[in-house]
């Protein structure tokens, strides 16, 4: 069960680094991509940023719709991931061939996607140019998680909750133990 | 031994999303600070961003030197960084109190960390408004990393390349595994 989590702890969704699916709809189309170049930037506001290539089908969905999901996938749903990775939303239908089930989302009318364990939502705050992509600054409006997975920051060390993290091609890393650094010696 | 890398490849040091430590120099003063909130943002050319808010010690010494370098920390380090996180260059060398040791860099006057298994030297390129902190857009100089941590991607299965992850609060996670999606069966 996802519960509704306050903005400002949102950031910590997305704090250890991990890869994102983000979601757009623009009219009838809709299409996800992972994204590992995906930061908080701000607290209050709560603000994200996601890096996108302008040449990406999901960039022009987001730049049309002017709102976005981030969704936060798991091991569980790695080979879902790259697969979105992958392949072109301009060419195949993501959702159909990989599975993911499509969830309404409160403020937006992008899906979001129902088997990662947190879900954003965000309208875009602003656009950025960055060398080969644009920074896409986007304002969170609603975040929910797993309940048993976040409990003031989440919780890693569960079996559900290992994000996966791009090292580069087809390598990934996922977290290990959890240390609390006031009890750490080094 | 440190050896050099291609620039295109340098967001692999941050694709995972270790914490890093940031050092500047303005003038006599330096000063170094952790920071979760950074990300690559483009390839060619090499551009990450971090997201420091303008109130911060370390934010003045980047506006008026106009450059910066990234430090990529381990658990072994796990300590100092956090000391570094909890306390202001404004009121003590945190150099001097972490015993971090200083190392020249090649083309900034800010000083390297010796004790990371990376460095990046950057030149501000941009610096973007985002809400309570601004996102600073370094345009990567030089890239170096532990020659024997980093063969493409970084071999973090390797006990002295556990970058650390912020979960908020004094708690971090370090990498586990890698997985290869092409041989992973969910």
């Amino acid at each position: 069960m996802k519960r509704e989590i306050p903005l400002d702890k949102a950031n910590r969704l997305l704090n250890i680094g991990g890869v994102v699916l983000i979601t757009a709809k623009s009219g009838e189309r809709d299409n996800v991509t992972p994204v590992a170049w995906n930061v908080p930037v701000s607290k209050e506001p709560a603000l994200v940023a996601v890096a996108i290539a302008p040449e990406r089908f999901i960039y022009k969905l987001i730049e049309e719709s002017r709102e976005f999901g981030i969704n936060l996938p798991t091991l569980k749903i790695l080979r879902e991931v790259y697969f979105c990775g992958k392949n072109s939303g301009r060419d195949v239908d993501k959702f159909e061939r990989t599975k993911l089930t499509r969830e309404k989302a409160k403020f937006i009318s992008a899906p979001l996607i129902k088997e990662c364990i947190a879900n954003i939502e965000c309208k875009v705050e602003n656009i950025y140019p960055a060398g080969d992509h644009n920074l896409i600054i986007g304002k969170v409006l609603r975040a929910v998680v797993e309940a048993k997975l976040f409990e003031d920051y989440l919780n890693v060390s569960l079996e559900e909750a290992k994000t996966i993290h791009h090292l580069g091609g087809s390598l990934f890393t996922i977290p290990g133990e959890i240390i609390d650094v006031k009890n750490y010696i080094s």
